[in-house]
């Protein structure tokens, strides 16, 4: 029986890879995924056999693998960070009841928020949110109703996608419905090519982080009431001390 | 100079524990932390040094690590699942200015969201809240105007510490908040002992879920109005075939 693995293989370095997700691509007749993230694999896997897509090729690359592994072979699908939050693993299920044959696996990898939130100190030390700025594939108002009731709910909150070309500011009007529920004060950072060449991070608080740029290689953190700027990084406190 | 690595192991088995983490256990003179981690550690690492406390014993661990780092040894506190997800990088840094000897680093690992939602299938594929029911250190107060703030969003809710043996019922209570806002179908899941032995994973409605019981070993998951069971898996769509 063919079988498919969808793996996250974490932020972008070996070093962040599980042990778990490099057998699976390992024992993979053919590794797919986006081309900037099999790039970035290749290396580790010279003989390999190569099947990259485009961005906005998600749900073809899902049936390419599908339909390989439906037909008896090993196919790793590859997602950056985890293979679930905004990842691969959603769509191949759901396309999956069109491919009996296909046995699924499902690896997850660290994924943004907790590579970024480790480099900044430890923002999602305490309930938090995940909601990405994109509206590639959500209404605009979803979004934004979700950023004032993870706000009202004094959540931390991690960002992703919080622009790309196409959208530049999407992270600045995030931030001003945020600076509606919450004070310009609040402790926030930035993380950027966390794991990969590049890495850079900075703490801020939210009215700058509306004036700062960002690209898709970057996760933004929001703090909670609660969070504090201590010895330059970002800790949301669980309360061990209160 | 001493060095702190704060290092979130993963669900449970070496095969989810990144390189970088393993690489920080291997090159510490003492491995501390809690005792049911610790133990779980000592089979890959005979020869070192462990130092373990029980639950408790947070604040004191910490310390205990901070002041032997600031005397010049290399040491790591560990953490299940990622260090900074209600981890021990939060109190370490909260303390770190009190013990300016050491050098901190924080590794991240697969936190139980991930972990358990790879087994259920993708049940956090889209925006997502995590919320912890403990209400050991934060108000019960403020636990519920969360869930019930998440649930008018409509995000994908993952909950860790559903119970314990002093509050069994938390997740029903939990659940009975959910129910006042969300519908009796929504599709959830639990995932127990991810990565160890009895791992186990099961799909079910929202209503039953409230039936259910549950330990500190499972973490839950409660679906977004656009939750669905696919082939007896949770999938949360990101919206690639809406």
């Amino acid at each position: 029986m063919g079988k498919l693995y969808v793996v996250g293989v974490g932020p972008g370095s070996p070093a962040g890879m599980t042990p778990a997700a490099r057998a699976a691509l390992k024992e993979a007749d053919c590794i797919c995924g986006y081309t900037v993230y099999t790039e970035l694999l290749r290396p580790l896997f010279p003989d390999k056999e190569f099947y990259s897509t485009g961005m906005t090729g998600e749900l073809a690359r899902c049936r390419h693998c599908l339909s390989r592994a439906g037909a008896g072979e090993r196919v790793a699908l590859v997602c950056s960070g985890d293979a679930g939050v905004y990842g691969m693993a959603g769509p191949v299920l759901e396309l999956s009841p069109e491919y009996p044959g296909a046995e699924i696996e499902i690896v997850p990898g660290v994924t943004a928020a907790l590579a970024g939130g480790a480099l900044l100190g430890a923002p999602l030390g305490h309930d938090f949110c995940v909601i990405s700025l994109s509206d590639r594939l959500t209404e605009q108002a979803l979004i934004e109703k979700r950023l004032r009731l993870a706000a009202r709910g004094d959540f931390a909150i991690c960002l992703y996608n919080p622009a790309s070309k196409q959208r530049p500011d999407h992270l600045r009007r995030a931030c001003e419905i945020l600076l509606e529920e919450k004070p310009g004060e609040t402790v926030c950072g930035l993380a950027r090519c966390v794991g990969r060449e590049g890495e850079s991070w900075r703490v801020m608080d939210l009215k700058t982080l509306r004036d700062t740029p960002a690209d898709m290689f970057t996760t933004v953190f929001i703090g909670s009431s609660q969070t504090r700027a201590v010895g330059g990084r970002m800790v949301t406190p669980r309360g061990y001390r209160g």
